[in-house]
């Protein structure tokens, strides 16, 4: 039931399988008068979509998007915004041997029992071809983040396998096909795809959010909190298996003393805390990793069942990522610039006009 | 605004203060005929409750709990049920020195700026108090669940500092106050809190939460994903820093044919998944963890500001835990137990009646 | 599932049977900084509240209202507000004669059916006593509204039986029992209410409210439409059978030249509409009228059947209004209060800084 | 924000302005399995459909619906739905002339003021072209309801302007062009709508919608009360000014004993109540009745102001509907199904199983 939406205030609403007509979203609750043109989201679509470079899926979608409502003489009316991809290159045939079994690690089972009819072609509704809608109306939450608040929220390639980032240097991370920031790991990991691709395997990955300049009070007190939410968003993006804010697992052998952020009038000394304290930011930069799981569509020949129950084989031909963690930089920058968006709108909701005579640090 | 509840269908909504008059919830949605009575809920609000072990904090709070309403002749009736908890000790002189000041690791600073005005006594509505009424929810969605379907949501400790786990015997949890699974690892626990209480610090730690016998099919396909909804409900646990399903960030370094899990007519042949794919329940147990930072509220004196941005000094004395890992094993089952709750109800919404001729392995 | 909610930004959830041992609610969303005592919520409560007069029940219910959390130091913290009023007049064994069988008119019938199990005492949750909360809660919406916009909320009793009020004058409504802004007419009201207590009968009434000093641009255009949201609301008080914005049913016979509110530099020239327009308020004030049912709680018997499905006679003794409707006039009031409240904070999410050239008319 | 969303488990949010390039919705939430194709929500778009009598505006819209996603193989697979209906027929030019002025009752000046920026050509969003997608979405829950439940959800025209409707026979209802079930009053109407179209004016109407066979017990006590809901869905519809269930208006004039349904043990003996009691269905016809006002879209001049507040004459052309009330019929069906469809999958959320040994009347 009706788990198809992110978001109170400024809601996203997303339709659409792998190999339907067309994918599309309904964004609601933007403000009016935001510029806003098509180009605006390609750009991030581009960053997302397959067929771009050597490392990542050769399916090649145009991934187009249209307005269809809520924009008007180029800017947002206010009223919900319609927003379209028609699927262009499907090639339906690549799926009809899997359509009466289950591929290990995909959600072929769960839907098969959960609905009892379902999409096959190309994973349906599970297939990460959704988030491209996701990535769409991240990119209208993403420039009006950062035109009226001057918010940016940007990720990199923090690690993939054994190759783990040691610098970053944002200026990097457009210039190559991995969003890595450290330009000295770029040949390990070029060396790490393509053994996978002579395997026939894949590898997980770890991706690091950041957003600065987020004014301090976003976020909910109790269950709304602003990392819980951001934990929410980014686990639902397809593959995650884990989230970390700050300084995530390694508090675990931290000392409170060693842990808590101490504050001066200059700022905070440390950022452990990933900049959200009681689950409200606190105007340092909120800091998010993720962990994305290998994908399991490879070719490496796998055991499953099939709908009658029987023990079966499979391999997953078709063009897939040895690492889908690349392409997610985008669909993570989309999803907590959704959620900031909306706490962002919650916030001014209820607590427009309250000033402090304390300084912002 | 509005950010008080959890769940769409099966709806917890909270309020109270540390020091206030009472803590209260709202459970709305429970179906109707359960037997429930307040000892049902005393069980696991005891478990929570500080001052039952010499290494938790000694502040005595009664925790009593009361039915207001929603129960009649012993049985939910299917209307909202009222919960309350009266504060008793309360001794609000603990924290006069600390009105003017934020504490480092608090949320004392981000309510400030966000409200302008808040109740600081105890930490206000930002204390580890308002679980009290997550647990007593909870334990009604764990009666449901495990009455119905047969579901069991238990955590346990699975590291404290550099003190790992390393067998789990479901047995021995409720036979310490660490709620620790490894006999063996009793001493090595104990010691390292009393060198804590020692030097005034704290330390992190990490639970794992499982939840066995729950069915295929519960979550949904996109946003309100089973395992997004969990890390929701963990990472809005205070103290919180990072939630893992299954395999967690182990899964950077897994290869594809490593990581799916197989299945056979006999079942899965392994559990990385941590029992979620797609975002729906594959019929495996779901499993958890996270990690939980160490608490902020040391005698190690600490740097921060006052209200007036100048620097000041903050010790915070009063009656704290050295690892408040330890006392969040009862609100971790709630908070699963109330997600997997939401989602069943949500599940027989939509899907009631649905059938397939494939076994459920 | 969930229905004992109203509002999103500014949400009031309430909980608490007629003869249990409280009634309560949480006001989640209001913001910080404002004023409030259990004075302000007393005021309208104690307008509500039945045996105040010799046209209404006999019951005395004090109906004393406390605030449990949410308020420190006199002002709200923005945090959850929790309410409670606890049950003291209960008289429980009034109502055992009816627990075996369904009152015609009243909602034993339909919760025995929905839910299997229920509080037959004094109606349970379908009684009356429940909208103790919602004025309650609305008193502080009240507050708000008038404290921070100049906005008023009124409600008067513009019909009872065949008794139609002629002219509206607002300093009479608050000096008679019956809420009647004519004071030509309290003598027929006054009269009617004794026959219908010799006849042991009940009467319909028609409530008007009307919200002053609305800003334009309140409501959403589509589904959550202002004029809806308040049909949603009034229709929600027990007893209500239609709900009317502006003229009403009398638009049926009008025409389109007749209807339409011109518009000129001074404001609008006449106000069919009701103050609302494409769902958005105009300016103008918000006109809505409600028509009220004769309470079954009568003690001419009827006929009925029992849980068994046998033909039984049924009599309400108990003390009970011969005219719901009257005490109605701040329920009425709360209700559209917490709409204007919600819609108000909603707005401000959205379009806060929205400007135009053109005048406010 | 976020007000384009009906329902909370089947929930349909649209898009789409009157002359954008696509009107569009998301169905969420519609249980798998359910048959359905183009055509099933063609036959009640048609009904709605403007160019198709004499008496309605000769504006063609072909309002061709496609289905982009959650459909396979011919049956709903649980998964989001996507609609859309592209605008063909558009004529922009027809309105230049008032972008720069307020029609008089018209949304022109509240979405201005609200918004600050607004498409102007034909109403934008607040045309009740978007009513095309309500009705799209309601086919489909009128589907699922006729063949799971054998509910049936229909309306007729029962008055229009001081023609009153005095008989009731379904049969005729689809016989004319006014959904007039009075075959004795077909003269009047055309009588009417001729003398409107010569005076360039316009008239209201009143619409009753019943739905039979629903099911006894769905409807939530307090706040989502199933009439409260249908009064919201109906308030909700473009031009609708007034409300009533059951008896609805006339229950001012009634006493106790006349207006409560008695019980049998064959039913209810009569129907004041309109189907609902106490919030919750009672087994009985849902009965329900509806204002409409008569549009503003009318060839006599008018005065209203323009964008710099200045009085100037404002004088609708284009093709529009002497009375809107005609093609309303269809989109209130859709409202209640709606309405129906989302209650009874949340019945079946939080009472699946309740079973009592009273018969169902």
């Amino acid at each position: 039931m009706a788990g198809n939406s992110i978001g109170q205030v400024f809601r996203v609403t997303t339709f659409g399988e792998s190999h339907g007509l067309a994918l599309g979203c309904i964004v609601d609750g933007c403000p009016p008068g935001l510029e806003i043109s098509e180009t605006d989201l390609q750009v991030d679509l581009d960053r997302r979509r397959p067929g771009t470079s050597k490392y990542t899926t050769q399916r090649r979608e145009a991934d187009e998007v249209k307005f269809l409502s809520g924009v008007f003489e180029g800017k947002t009316t206010g009223t919900s915004i319609g927003l379209l991809i028609e699927n262009t290159d499907q090639r339906s045939q690549d799926y009809s041997k899997i359509s009466d079994r289950f591929r290990p690690g995909h959600a072929d089972y769960t839907y098969h029992q959960k609905y009892g009819h379902r999409d096959y072609r190309g994973g349906g509704r599970s297939s990460a071809r959704e988030t491209a809608m996701r990535v769409a109306a991240g990119a209208i939450a993403k420039k009006y983040l950062k035109q009226e608040y001057g918010i940016e929220v940007r990720c990199y390639l923090s690690q993939m396998g054994d190759v783990k980032i040691d610098q970053v240097d944002w200026d990097q991370v457009e210039q190559n096909p991995f969003f890595c920031p450290d330009i000295n790991k770029l040949e390990a990991l070029d060396e790490l795809i393509r053994q996978l691709k002579k395997e026939g395997d894949s590898i997980g990955a770890k991706l690091t959010v950041v957003a600065s300049n987020v004014p301090v009070g976003l976020g909910e007190p109790v269950f709304d909190r602003l990392d819980a939410d951001i934990a929410y968003a980014l686990m639902g993006i397809n593959a995650v298996k884990g989230v970390e804010v700050g300084d995530g697992f390694d508090v675990i052998n931290q000392r409170g003393s060693q842990h808590r952020d101490e504050l001066t009038p200059e700022g905070f000394k440390t950022n452990h805390a990933g900049g959200v304290l009681g689950g409200i930011s606190s105007g340092q930069d909120i800091v998010a990793h993720m962990a994305l799981k290998p994908t399991s569509s490879i070719t490496v020949p796998g055991e499953t069942i099939n709908v009658d129950g029987e023990t079966v084989d499979v391999v997953t031909r078709g063009r897939h990522d040895p690492c889908v963690g690349i392409r997610a930089v985008p669909i993570a920058e989309a999803m907590v610039a959704i959620v900031l968006m909306d706490h962002l709108l919650r916030h001014r909701a209820q607590n427009s006009g309250v000033t402090t005579t304390t300084p912002k640090i």
